[in-house]
């Protein structure tokens, strides 16, 4: 099959061996894949991955020995592939089990090949008013709804999202849902010119002064995000860390004490209610989508994923 | 009056003005106070603070112009002393008031003399059961209790408190109440003796190897411990913040998000609980006093609390 290989570069491969579901497991074609900025990540370096990169995708399952009843059936899958029996795993928190593996980011090949494989139970079926070109969304506006899914959003709290990229936006449109009061502070008009329009007060981060927080998401990725969220949130309040940083950063531990601050990390999240936002409207991701490729040019798509301004360069797979 | 001032040295002084309280504020003859950590830190330039230090005591009220009533009774006294007027005092957070100050460790002079001011609304009354030798430890014992105020600790968690010193001991103690599987991880032989005397588990710290635990309290002050707790605490665990630091420490926020870890920070907390449970005799402080020295032998009181295997060192004001 065609499939993209990251050893250092991304390759495409014409002969990949199709993969055969174990047990458990079902093998499943891929139609539309999305370019994630942990995908621009790998490529540099990160986890030292290699193989098939690629998480956020919709497909159609094909084969499926110990479930037929899921074969045809269009879905999305969560990404993280649990043990199922171990203690974490029994505690009801498959998605920190410390043997699971995860598509295309660990120790399983991802979305970026014409099939893959995940077990059954992390699959999802996708409800025929959801279009392919919004269903490809459902990981990363899952991983925004972990947000509410992990802490209290009050209706009467002030909440600041840094970062008008991929994330932020799903992370805004989302929280805007609360409603509470939200500001999304980013770095490109453009950008924060889509929240505007949905409603959303923004911000360029050169014109934030003193901001006071309930709750600040940072969602940005650099260090300095990290600094600027600190700054913003108030005593007792909530910081979200969304982003990954490359390497360690520079933190000022006492003032979190003093001010009793939270800093709450945040990763994967739920599908189904991504999958009831986007069946019932109420998030809008197809105006992010800046361009499509077929995935034999995924390495043009990378580099414009990576370009400034760019949000969400999705890969066609197959019909 | 005879008071202890901190002018990058400390200094006995021995005229040192009586304070006269303003509108809603009572003077406290002060009988016993403390030393604490945050007193050694501030005599080595912690917050260039000049003035009086101290701010664990027990002592007696003796003027209070707006309420007579308060007259002759033995207090304690909440350290932060709030504007009640700004956002942040109207939305019931006055520890976290921006216009604050703090008894001896901001904008206030402290208990290491005669006499100090305090709000009357800071005030608690001591029950008769509880000796002044107690009393002096309820500020201390209420930043202990702001752990429980602050999250929900079940009696089956797994918690691991990093630190056998005094805010370790009195953090132990208060979390052993809520019957969960409590562990402590210290330096010192001696003191983590104090607390298995209590049937509480110990350890030292180069014995321990890999642990996971739902929620790690970190007292020991040094960024190795925050390190280490991070280490510790299992993914969607709690990581409670009680330390302060020097300077900023190295943290690798990215494993922060992966493992969806919170990290909570903790400082001052509620005096009523404190109260409660030495009148119950539910915690134990008097074993943690290590030496008493009259207010005029400040220095040397200071110089026996900065020493290695010491707890707490009181100095005697007055009878």
């Amino acid at each position: 099959m065609l499939a993209v290989y990251l050893n250092r570069e991304l390759e495409i491969r014409h002969n990949y061996p199709v993969p055969s579901p174990p047990p458990g497991e079902a093998r499943i074609r891929v139609k539309i894949a999305g370019i994630c900025n942990t995908d621009l990540e790998l490529r540099r370096g990160y986890l030292d991955f290699r193989g098939v990169p690629g998480h956020e995708f919709v497909g159609v399952v094909e084969e499926a020995p110990d479930h037929p009843e899921w074969i045809g059936k269009r879905v999305v899958g969560e990404i993280n592939a649990a043990c199922g029996i171990c203690p974490t795993c029994r505690a009801g928190r498959p998605t920190h089990c410390p043997n699971r593996t995860t598509l295309g980011i660990s120790g399983r090949d991802g979305a970026f090949a014409e099939y893959l494989l995940l077990p059954v139970v992390n699959l999802h079926e996708v409800p025929p008013e959801v279009p392919d070109e919004a269903a490809v969304f459902v990981e990363p506006l899952a991983a925004a709804l972990e947000i509410p899914q992990q802490i209290h959003i009050h209706p009467t709290d002030r909440v600041v999202v840094l970062g008008d990229g991929k994330l932020g936006q799903l992370v805004a449109q989302v929280l805007q849902l609360t409603g509470c009061d939200l500001l999304v502070i980013g770095r490109n008009r453009n950008k924060l010119d889509l929240l505007a329009r949905r409603g959303i007060p923004t911000m360029l981060v050169d014109e934030a002064g003193a901001l006071s927080a309930d709750v600040v998401v940072e969602c940005t990725g650099s260090p300095e995000g990290f600094h600027l969220a600190r700054r913003w949130v108030r005593p007792r309040g909530t910081l979200v860390l969304k982003s990954t940083y490359h390497g360690t950063v520079e933190a000022n531990l006492t003032m979190i004490a003093v001010d009793e601050v939270a800093v709450i990390g945040s990763r994967c999240g739920p599908f189904p209610p991504a999958l009831r936002l986007l069946q019932q409207g109420l998030v809008d991701v197809l105006s992010l989508i800046h361009a499509r490729y077929p995935l034999r040019e995924a390495a043009q798509a990378f580099d414009h994923a990576a370009r400034k301004g760019v949000l969400k360069v999705l890969l066609d797979v197959s019909p």
